[in-house]
């Protein structure tokens, strides 16, 4: 590849154009589609244009500001917002969060701390009386009262169970005495503690008369909203830098025996009386809603995270140029149209397509189960509601194993779309370097993944067994029901025909991972039952099968989304059909190679169809690649949303990096110049060998 | 495994001391024999003191640092390192910027760049009087010299021989004249072009009498040594914040018609004379020596910021606990006891002494290889430097194999290791997210890994081809004789024996991955060879097949380093071999699980044995376990270059950990309560309706 003569250089501008003039579909159909609508598509751009004319909104400068001016300036923003929510419909706040969630995550998060999470812990666990009250103080607004959310402990994190500040209850003075009784107690990663918060809903143990009913919720105020000054007990600290999202000031809170009414533990769920009678909830599991909402919205914003990650990548590889065959004058070729470039970039391609349509069934399903939920009220028994308990149970199995895969789906997808544009990908300027520190906390806070992966896996491991006991599967594990048998013997599904058209077609596809699921998960009901058979204690074999486990969530969760991928491509417009079917084949395809072992060892799929499948792959990413750019033009984020001048939609983007790059760092005299390398340059070297001796000179 | 009863609380130091009772081995012999005898241990933990003593070396606060701080204390730091090279033995030196390129890898690279780059540069690629005249001028000491390395530019990184710098000799004045033509010819990513350096090693297009000759290099002085203007023709910038190691200062340089001296191109291997004929070396591949030993030491440094991201994890996974059985006063297990926890860590631990052990022999025959060469001198025929060359193309190819896969391993393996410390890993001051943004660049700079895969690929297919045409193989690539057929059948070994002795032995394990390697390569032999029956070119059909080629390089990578690392426990010490046994035994069974389908497809392991082999995961995590602290201990880092509260030795994590946060982050008043909070919260809505309009009240 090697050259003596410098190739012809093509206009960048050219070269991307030129991928815009025979796409394959209707690009705006398909961003309709994407968005769920014309109305929706509409409001985005126009949110868009908003926040991109609002200097406060300036996003390009964000690397080069300090961790103080980051944190100011997400401050002064938190009031615009706080205006537009009010003045604004709802829905419209729900779509400029989720553009906000992708132009400056930090940002969102110390919004969503105040209204996310402390004012939904206020609705989630509130009584009207108490809601209604924290409402009139401005709890919605910001008019009055900030919030923050005190759960997570220095000590503990994933064992919400285990915390250890308590809450113990006075009743000659009818309060709550708040308290961290070990430095393990202090509150910890409490964003907007630091500087932002007047409240905290603070997650204790309530302690009764002496016994402990468990982690309770306590609204406490922190500091005087008149002065910011601290209250009496409490003590405050900045957490300072972390790996992303500077723009939320994360801090530590202790309590020191810090004094509330009765009246600030929120008595949803559990109450307690003036006379220290506690009552407790019939039905616990309705606390679980608030916990599938976050991991929902986390599905959401990988697919749109990674949209933007694309859109960088995929448009950057059509105009960066590299190697010619060295001709004179000729051109070089695009970085998308060496195969293995397309095999980087494609199958990302693919995968976020799933996370966009997964999440937005799932968003769906979602919404419709909590209004059945809400309807049922507090009935907690009756067909109807034995029913809506089990579709939650699965609803919350299911969203954790969505929530920890996409994250960390995106989280990958990220990284390999930085890394794809070679150097630059490790500038500051370019916008994946910093998408990577940001997203990453995604795959810990709302439930580590791991853990949560466990549950997924635990959830799939009780059903199995419950199935072969005779009871219903749900509609989502309906593909258990080949595979149970009272011998646990697994699957012997194969697939029939060799062709590619065979191997891969979406039917097939969908056999072959609920095939496959169906043996990881009665392979982690092996290794559970294994446990038992050792003696183990059930929760000690689950956490002996916890490998298998994993595997089958991981496994369950891919079945997942190709299969909503595909119920998406089915009710699609008829033009975004090829195209879309193409992508949920790749998505397939792809992940069936990545996870070839399995497909072998099940049987379903022999080792020349697994040549096949490989074979596919590469025709999927020459096929796909003719509409890569429009794909990404039809995810409809401008040039200000991407904030990257290597993903500009005009593929100018060495002039304008360099305008970048340029305009944030004027050049200046080096400033250190005197005080260090001028010494430097002009030392001399001192030795010091010391005297002659005397006694040296005998010889 | 929810408990409405906080837990006994433990005292973190005991939880780790109980880990140090009783390990199976003996771990200072270790440390020994990881380092490479007790001299070099000596000299690295006296190394470790001294830099730990200066207060210059303080590392803990770097997060707190601004971009101009952090510089500047990097800057402060390179005389007192040039005085210690110029004052010490080399060897030192060198052991001394290795533990450096651990404790501030940003600092290494700004130190690195004078001496390993330009200096380096220097070395391979003048002629012995253009060396004197160097080092006369202080190049080697940075005593009137400081030097930087232009090769990226702004449009090319990769592609080195496709740079639009050009060099244009001139007969009349016996001068080149460099300049940039375009935009894109911008040497971009320049270390210390920004503030430090003088000079600039330059590549560039070797222009004599209009006939372009490629890339060479150039001496081109940037700064003036007395003022540090800038040289007439000279432009600089400054790149400002990347992803991470912004100790060191990168810039851009665009030269317009500089005039330097026709003695300032470096003349070993091509040589210009002054009436303009251009001399051509002989041995063009010598100049591959300089790429291999940056490769090799990334191997060596993807081992060493490896066992600083293990010591950190394991550590605090044997201090941390999380869930209890939830009996009143029961004690909390710790991370490090949960199965899961222990799939995610050792493994990594397991690659990470793959990795040590294979830097350390790459290494040692890299040194051997390079003392062949000098004593061979210019003699480019004969029996002896056929055999060099052969050797050279076999460790150049390897060495990118290795460069690729090490690099990317040892990135994952610190964001596992970042990931399994939870929320806390998202701290800046614990350690690994900061690690890292410092290491991501290792997958990009010397070489895209990408593209390095690429090339040991097709180095793996090329010698398959000349073997099938009966050239010998060389050593490290002789699995391929039972492999090699003229029919270009795949191998058809298999595992004999099912039992987990039998399926997890070392020599059954070298065995598989030898045949798999073999499997695979002859796969990328067989699509270039389709690409070829398609009529594409050779260099097409090698792109053509790139997919399975870079599979084969990943494959024939794993094999090599499972060899290195069982020919060093052979070697080892009698009390270390069963622990080194377990671990290597570890890395090729976990290896072989992840890649299941191409054993399976080999037909080598039956999906029972994979089966087995997975138990074995189980047995050899559950094994290791019990020296998981231990083997960290034998790593041999002092908690100065663990630099992080959660990996400390003595295990206080919680108390160090709040001790270093509180101290780098003042409790101050919030700065911008009046500016922003006050106004937010006592803000009133102002809605403006409009006033009523006549037309209105006809109705």
């Amino acid at each position: 590849m090697a050259s003596a003569t410098t190739s012809a250089v093509v206009d960048p501008k050219s070269s991307i154009a030129e991928e815009r003039k025979a796409p394959s579909f209707p690009i705006r159909e398909l961003t309709y589609w994407i968005d769920g609508g014309k109305r929706v598509t509409d409001t985005k751009e126009r949110i868009m244009l908003e926040l991109e004319r609002d200097p406060l909104w300036k996003v390009s400068d964000h690397p080069n500001l300090t961790l103080g001016e980051t944190r100011e300036r997400a401050m002064s923003k938190v009031r615009r917002l706080a205006d537009l929510a009010t003045a604004r419909p709802l829905e419209e706040t729900m779509l400029r969060m989720t553009i906000v969630s992708v132009v400056d995550p930090g940002f969102w998060t110390r919004f969503g701390v105040h209204f996310g999470l402390f004012f939904g812990a206020l609705q989630g666990q509130a009584t009207p009386s108490q809601l209604g009250y924290w409402m009139e103080k401005g709890a919605l607004s910001m008019q009055g009262i900030t919030g923050c959310f005190g759960m997570t402990e220095l000590g503990h994190g994933s064992n919400v169970a285990g915390l250890e500040t308590t809450a113990t209850f006075d009743e000659a003075t009818d309060e709550f005495v708040v308290h961290s009784p070990t430095l393990t107690a202090t509150k910890w990663w409490i964003g907007g503690a630091a500087h932002t918060a007047t409240h905290c809903s603070v997650y204790a143990q309530l302690i009764v008369k002496g016994k402990n009913y468990g982690t309770k919720t306590f609204v406490v105020q922190l500091r005087d909203t008149k002065t910011f000054q601290l209250m009496p007990g409490v003590n405050i600290g900045d957490l300072g830098k972390k790996m992303g999202r500077d723009q939320i000031d994360n801090g530590w809170i202790r309590f020191t025996h810090v004094r509330i009414p009765r009246s600030h533990m929120l008595m949803k769920h559990t109450k307690v009386t003036h006379s220290g009678d506690v009552i407790e909830p019939a039905l616990a599991q309705l606390a679980y809603g608030a916990l599938i909402q976050g991991r929902v919205s986390m599905v959401s914003d990988s697919a749109n995270v990674a949209k933007r990650a694309l859109t960088i990548a995929t448009r950057y590889a059509s105009v960066r140029r590299q190697f010619s065959s060295g001709a004179p004058g000729s051109v070089e070729t695009k970085l998308i149209d060496y195969p293995i470039h397309q095999h980087r970039l494609l199958p990302l391609m693919a995968q976020t397509f799933a996370m966009i349509f997964t999440a937005r069934e799932v968003s769906a399903n979602y919404e419709k189960l909590m209004g059945v939920l809400s309807d049922l009220g507090n009935q907690s028994k009756g067909a109807a509601a034995d029913e809506a308990i089990k579709e939650l149970k699965e609803t919350h199995a299911t969203s954790a194993g969505l929530k920890a895969f996409c994250t960390w789906m995106c989280l990958n997808i990220i990284d390999q779309c930085r890394q794809s544009l070679g150097g630059h990908g490790y500038s500051a300027y370019t916008g994946l370097a910093q998408a990577y520190s940001d997203f990453a906390v995604h795959c810990t806070w709302e439930g580590d993944n791991t853990i949560l992966t466990l549950q997924c896996g635990r959830y799939l491991v009780a059903t199995a067994l419950d199935a072969r006991k005779g009871m219903p599967l749900p509609a989502n594990l309906s593909y258990l029901k080949a595979a149970i048998s009272k011998d646990g013997s697994l699957s012997a599904k194969t697939c029939k025909g060799n062709s590619a058209e065979q191997v891969s077609s979406l039917e097939t596809l969908k056999a072959a991972w609920s095939s496959v699921a169906a043996n990881a998960i009665l392979n982690a009901v092996r290794d559970f039952e294994a446990g038992l058979a050792k003696g183990l204690s059930k929760d000690n074999a689950y956490e002996f099968s916890s490998a298998s486990r994993l595997h089958a969530a991981r496994m369950h969760t891919y079945t997942y989304l190709l299969h909503r991928f595909v119920a998406q491509v089915d009710q699609s417009p008829a033009p975004l059909r090829p195209i879309l079917t193409l992508l949920a084949q790749l998505f397939g395809v792809h992940s069936a190679v990545q996870h070839s072992g399995e497909f072998l060892q099940s049987g379903f799929y022999s080792g020349a169809q697994i040549e096949t499948l490989k074979g596919f792959v590469n025709f999927a990413c020459t096929e796909i690649r003719k509409d890569a750019v429009p794909l990404t033009d039809a995810f409809g984020y401008t040039d200000y949303v991407v904030n990257s001048p290597l993903g500009r939609y005009d593929g100018d983007v060495y002039e304008k990096y360099f305008e970048l790059v340029t305009s944030l760092n004027p050049t200046k005299p080096v400033p250190y110049f005197d005080s260090l390398i001028k010494p430097l340059l002009e030392r001399t070297n001192e030795t010091d060998s010391g005297p002659e001796l005397e006694i040296d000179q005998e010889d």
